[in-house]
């Protein structure tokens, strides 16, 4: 059955955008190394980084029409994440749906599939970590469904669940753990500013993180 | 048999340089989506537009012999395309070879392979769509054909065809056709700005092509 | 049996700054077509070109815990060469092991796995070579071993080696031929300097290299 | 945190057995289209079709330790569904675990990675569905979790869900929708012997699904 | 726009089973080495050796629509074959349309995309060289076009053209070169029965072939 | 400088045949997990275990002349080794120089590229381990080497190196450990029979390793 869910719940925004702040890895870290998604998924631009929450689409192959029942459901700070039935690498989004999902707030897009119009998007500020850059268009003829729980590159969003995204790539971190995972976020890099001091001094991470003996147990020889 | 044709017909320059403009999506779906290389096919660097009358070479793989072959058959305002009879990701071009190419008036190269100097090739403004960077470099062993018909990273392409690149790839417009692809690409972005309007106004994709009976008739339930 | 090699011979740094200076493409030709690694190494950031002597990495898949140790064995003007027992695209080097690294002279990183906090390596100027670019984190728990010979990207590395790397990909010069090696490039720079004014002017390949009489005796005709 | 979950419910084993005859290909249309794993997932052998209650395992990438803790858990008829929290190739599984697996009445194996001894499991009737075959061995030193929701090859597996596997790929049914599909998935097969009869006598399927009207509709033209 | 071109012209079947029994490899010498498809077209079984004149379809990524208007196209002998408009691996073919193709002669099928239900079509005898396997099903939603030239894997396919296909892969002949092709490749296999002899006696091909001295004058040294 | 080194010290047959029947997993296990090759070194055909010593071949891409130069190093019980300069899925080898292979008393053919008459070579049961099957020619234009140390999938291999090779992949013995490695192997093999004897009985690897303290140390929690 295809439906789109109105009414999800999101992320509080000052978290998310904490969150953002904080960057993929060091979130990723945060959480216990989950949600990330996969290598492929690369920003068409270089240099963003950001949080917010999640509307979420499934939609087929080659067909974008869900895009448009998804911008309707867009509220200020949202991201749009696709997830696709079927692998595609056509571009699903250009500079007009871009437009429209600048008009009503949201922030970027996260798409197992291709996007096109690159330089506008760019130019218009419009992130978009995709793993296909491809001019081929898309079909309006096939329902999918918005604000569904749905795997994307390899991780599991459910709608309101802060998209966490930045050069380095894409993860996912649910909405009921975002203000927990924010705070093991900051900690540590709070930790890694103390660490990123000693490193700049030349301490070496054998002494840092204490390995040498352990090294040793496990049987390393140096020669 | 292994041939270099010598007399081909090209584009109008206008026509060709009129599909550049509009960019490869708006020319991908004027002409009814076809023509369009993979997407593999990636810009070495951002923020070229170009259309341009192909130089066709069909060369073997790891032999850029017949790039020198073709550079004879290059007039102003020309683009190389090159495919391969089998594949190859080594570097047949670089910045001699474009030295030669722009010496002589080409515009570029579409490569169905490899290509390297890339940090010469961008000082030198000389564009190249290819399949992979690499410093591998060729031989100068077998002969392949210049300006015959080609099938390059899956589309047909057709000695003195306009070849339209951006960012979001490459398109392939017959010859023949290019005079009418262009009236209908510059008609699309016509009726796109006038979208781009009512976008930026707010207004829903749902609304502006009047989606929400047929998304009904096909069954999406909104919940 | 997993050892760290302490002392290892380095290559001359002029040489290997000289090699640098000569690019990879050319370096490649030079020494007979050999020592190139796979296109799939990329630089996390154009615009780099370097020569140096490789300190070398056994790396088991996911675990980042060698890094460590051959940190220590880094001298001024080294670059790392890690490569894994089992392909990985996980993050294994950030901003942390880069700080480290810098502190101790190191220039950069060549890795046949993923790297991450490509914003602030880029910022830093620690270039990197690599595989994949990914947030996802690596363990400490397996060792490998530091300063032994390994195959990256399908290059045989001895430590000590001089690896030269820029926009085009990685080379590996073997220590011991690295001066016969500079020369030979050198000697090609110069010669292409040459060619490049013949071809500026407009002379063909096909003139300059004396093509055409063997290109008809192989059968090309032209129509 | 990394647990075993020790209490998970299972589907009812004639329901899953009987998905296993419908086959996924059926299945995956019964439920509309939904729960199928990438197109990766190849069998190590032909000839398989099953359905049974996954056992789910979330595992380091090249560290096969909580295959172990896992085996402990299976029931007969039950089949084990390893997801990695970062790609691996490596042979996670080969002939001593199949062993240990078939001694507790595990099914098979559906594993988002490598697997070896490949000529033994084919010999002892131990299906496999991997991304890939290697030699390539494993270790035992980082903690996962079992019977905890996993992402494998693209699809969200619950602990008890049913596992339909055949030579067309993988497919994961809820394990409380189970009952359902295998009634529509029936239904399709019943369906589908009667359209099989009429395309044996040569009907076509323009007129079985009566598509000729709706084909000129659309446009396409006989010529 | 999209079209079903009803009367094409087709090879000689005598012609085109003589080429079948030639092979891939040896029709694709023949003819010059031109018209193969790339190499992840793959026999869905092993053994097959065929040549049928192509009835083409263009299809839309995962539709499948074409293939029902394609069928009604069929005569005895022929083999379909199809092209995509953008990338897919959905399976657009299984046991209901393989029943009807071979109800209406068809030998088999060439596709750039997936196939379902391969333990059926193996049983069945119905030959399939695909990119993918896959039970992902398709929809009836987007016209594309029967019999008209297509690029499937790389190689151009006229309607009618003669499609050779066996364990190594897809050649296709055009239909008016076949006669000629056949020919030469007959010639080619006379040849190779004789240069069999010789192999088996134990003589080199470096003496059969007469390389000895070539190989001396590019400088081949042996030590 | 291109050479055919035709006196290589071979490892002790019964040496290479004892590791071929421990098996590749095993082997490379016993030798420290190192030399095996990328898991992309498929068989063409299942079933084939063997160990042998390797004449190694560099060749340039799609160019299989130098084959016919190694198999007159062929002495029997030899394999072939192919490692390419820059990759390609031509098909290097087929029913002609298989017969010749065999006529020299080789028994296989391990290459980083393509191959072709595969039902040809199956009949013969001459085993190919390949990266690709294809129909694709190759030319005899460039020279490579014979017997000089090579990397084929990522393995450095040296002339003489025992290949150990089955349905697993292929992994490589250096000459001078065979013995050794063998032991070690057939030690593995002894220990493997006693543990699935438990393991048939039902035992659990838990217990067999003694794992149960060490993941409760490690902090896996059972709930």
């Amino acid at each position: 059955m295809n439906v789109v869910v109105q009414n999800i719940q999101r992320a509080d925004p000052e978290i998310a955008e904490g969150l953002g702040r904080c960057g993929v890895a060091t979130v990723h870290e945060a959480q216990g190394r989950k949600g990330l998604m996969a290598a492929y998924m690369r920003p068409i631009y270089n240099g963003t980084s950001l949080g917010a929450s999640a509307v979420t689409i499934l939609a087929p192959p080659c067909d974008n029409w869900m895009l448009h029942a998804a911008i309707e459901q867009v509220q200020a700070g949202d991201i749009l994440v696709l997830a696709v039935t079927s692998p595609s690498d056509a571009g699903y989004f250009g500079d007009l749906l871009a437009t429209s999902l600048q008009a009503h707030g949201g922030v970027g897009l996260i798409i197992d599939a291709g996007v096109r119009d690159i330089r506008d998007l760019t130019e218009m500020k419009c992130p978009v970590w995709s793993k296909a850059v491809h001019a081929q268009g898309t079909v309006k003829e096939t329902l999918g469904s918005v604000n569904v729980p749905v795997v994307c590159a390899g991780a599991q969003v459910n709608p309101g669940d802060v998209i966490v995204a930045d050069d380095d790539g894409v993860c996912v971190v649910r909405r009921e753990q975002a203000s927990d995972v924010l705070k093991k976020a900051q900690a540590r890099m709070a930790n890694e500013e103390e660490k990123r001091k000693r490193f700049t001094s030349g301490e070496l991470g054998l002494d840092i993180y204490d390995m040498r003996a352990r090294l040793a147990k496990k049987g390393l020889k140096y020669v």
